[in-house]
């Protein structure tokens, strides 16, 4: 497709200018900067990648509203488009280009669907997928191979059951969810009652609701409480290997990275963001707008809009004080041996 | 069933005391405490609930031992049982209500197994399992679909194995026990000797046992050695996406929180209970009782009965301390430039 | 086999040198130094096992360079054989006496494959797996069950895949990798885009490459990215549940312990060794030979070469001061207080 065309279908083209009009090149994919060849179409952030707009072999170029980086792509006959977000329009014209795999509708022979499943239109469900009984399926699922849908699930229309992922019990998912391969949703609950013998198993009689939008990363898990229910709402993404424990709740629009961990009955509110291997602990309560670092340890309650990091996680910027003297300890405990010497304490 | 009945089925009750003999409900099930509606039960665990009593539409309760509690839910004629242990008593009150899902017994016609297989009594064996050579199934088991079992596995009465875990060859699996969906137990242990032209692979002849009443949660890896065993001891319960090492030993009635790691060769004793994403070292030795919260890095030798925090893992109260005082570190750091500049010292 | 016949047979042999020549047992198997019986061969890795010299009942020991250890073993007419290597020469001593289970090639009736896929010979692939159009596959390929390789996947020679790992579409496995049970290549990285409704999904156009002789944990996951490639280069070796995020690139020789987790575009160098449960943040650098330390967390740029710990991880020695003195905070605090009093100064 040629340049020209690409820009008039990106939605966000009317705040955008463009320039070079003479230039406009016949485009046949996307590509990272660095990677680029002619013909293809990349994007550049911000500043730092200033220097690759010198180098790139990159056709088109989508660009911040920086003048000197648009002077540098126009002098080197690069075509580009320029916005307030750049990612943004990069995600639109990937989906220009490239469409996932998705595989026609049709049921495999040997797919085993009990008799009491009632089955949307439409669906594409791959071979060996095992969906058992009381099960309702929306119109247009996808669900691939080795998939298997435990008794007493619903699913709405157009969600996307990756292979191998494992759904449970009374599990609810909305419409146009992602659960990825290996995932695991509505498993047991970890509850155990200390007993003299050991540990009592208590029955995890809930379920888990999964909200329109939701997408579930590979391999993690979601379990379900002993009674009432794990909710995620509308839309919130769940990166890779995430568990969350009974009875949370994830509000609507959060993004939780790899390797997050919510204990039972974490409690988060709206458009949380938690950075990779972020924990939770149990009963917590995160308010709307938290965003916390890679690696916090969060406990208690978190007031809303607030950016937390460490364990146990204090707001950003004293953390990030707190832990450049962390490596000053040393020499700190040293003057402090001084002092106390010079002053005639002991210890 | 009536709230009397209900009362003599639990198996605490006669260290408890009832009230509201007049009041004698008819209940339908379980609840959250927040979600209860006429007619069914819930449980309260201690005086922060307090408030609640006040305003749960539940029909009975499960209190503990607090006068003032049991005064406001009579006042609302709510039936209750008061207990030292709420929790305990309300885990036997679900198992009345609520039974999980299990399959009948009989042998899927798409599951596939060796000949050799030695097949225990009333096995529930679903679609598209796999069993392959030597392996020795004990009776009452249930193996949900698409699970593979690797040869030479033995495995006891009563497991239970969900969806989709895989059982590695000549794993010994005991009675009771139940894996999680996606658990993958005797994988090859990580076991690279370094050489110059990179890593030598080790090769993995040992192999993994579970004893009786083992939990492995979804998810979680269990890796087999180069020589020996790695072992699980008896009622010990592991949550979703645990690591556990090759060579490590897991001791009796032991508690691992999702995302524990174990290294190679660590070993715990009995009654260890490991917090949300705790990391052990290779070749720790963790005493019996020991407990540790959640993101703790432990390493070497912990002594029984230790409550150990923070990485590296330090007793309980000390962590609490020092952690309090990690946020102070800026304002310390001014204090002491102060006190040098004053004094004359250093830099 | 004779002891005499498995010196013969080690290839590092002719660095080494053997005692007891008298003594020569006939050996059946390899076993940990705990367990090991008559008739076996076990191996000592240094100094702090000397103790078990005098108690062990192995037949055979490889020795680490240490007279008084050969002495004692000479003592109890053990035989053994000392190398510079101990581990290295266990590790090809066990490939002696154990080979893993590998299922016969054949391609098992339940198999569901693509009249499209290109077959290399002698492949063994088990029950139920499934391989989708497109799929080019090399020679003397192990697939074991329930294992799902989506569209356009190609894979080299003598690749190992275990039961139900999946592998998504345009991935590229070179040969003599191995791909464990539950692990998921090339799914869709984690690309959401802010947006005032939520979050625009940036479809993943990417690819994953995992170069010759790479190995992949149990329920790890690679993903790949919006464009270009996630690339793991040869001989690198991932443990369990290692998270990769799309874009990144791990170089030659790596080992990433259990539990890591790469952010989306962090690039490490060759030779990187990561402990278990580290974090390595978004567009990291990692320079070659860098080794970090167990629930390190990682980011900005590491020096070829260092050895860190920590988070954020700062160089080896400096965490160990800066942890040793941790604890010792509240005395500090204490002290400083009583300093600041003394002197007259406030806080």
């Amino acid at each position: 497709m040629k340049f020209s065309e690409l820009v008039a279908r990106l939605k966000a083209a009317e705040h955008s200018l463009i320039l070079n009009a003479a230039c406009d090149p016949h485009l046949t994919g996307v590509k990272p900067l660095e990677d680029a060849q002619a013909e293809t179409l990349s994007y550049i952030e911000g500043e730092k990648f200033a220097a690759q707009v010198n180098t790139t072999a990159a056709s088109a170029l989508i660009l911040p509203l920086d003048q000197a980086l648009q002077t540098q792509a126009t002098d080197r006959q690069i075509a580009w488009i320029a916005t307030r977000e750049p990612r943004l329009l990069f995600a639109q014209a990937i989906a220009l280009f490239y469409q996932p795999f998705r595989p026609a509708p049709g049921i495999h022979p040997t797919a085993v669907i009990d008799p009491s499943v009632q089955l949307g239109e439409n669906a594409a469900i791959g071979a060996h997928v095992v969906i058992q009984a009381g099960v309702i399926l929306g119109n247009n699922l996808c669900i691939h191979p080795n998939v298997v849908i435990y008794p007493g699930v619903t699913i709405g229309d157009r969600t996307l059951l990756h292979a191998n992922c494992v759904i449970q019990e009374r599990t609810q998912i909305g419409s146009d969810c992602v659960i990825h391969s290996g995932a695991v949703i509505g498993s047991e609950g970890f509850g155990f009652v200390p007993i003299p013998e050991g540990w009592l198993k208590m029955e995890q009689s809930g379920y888990v609701v999964l909200e329109d939008g939701v997408e579930v990363g590979c391999n993690s898990t979601i379990d379900r409480p002993a009674v009432g229910e794990t909710r995620i709402e509308r839309n919130t993404k769940l990166d890779n290997l995430v568990q969350i424990g009974h009875g949370s709740k994830v509000g609507k629009n959060c993004a939780l990275a790899a390797q997050v961990g919510l204990a039972g009955g974490a409690q988060l509110g709206d458009r949380v963001i938690l950075g990779g291997q972020v924990g939770v602990a149990n009963h917590s309560h995160i308010g709307d707008g938290v965003q916390a670092g890679a690696q916090a340890g969060i406990h208690g309650t978190v007031a809303p809009g607030t950016v937390v990091l460490g364990t146990p996680a204090v707001p950003y910027k004293l953390y990030l004080k707190a832990s450049a003297i962390y490596s000053r300890l040393p020499e700190m405990h040293r003057a402090l041996k001084q002092i106390q010497k010079q002053l005639g304490l002991g210890q």
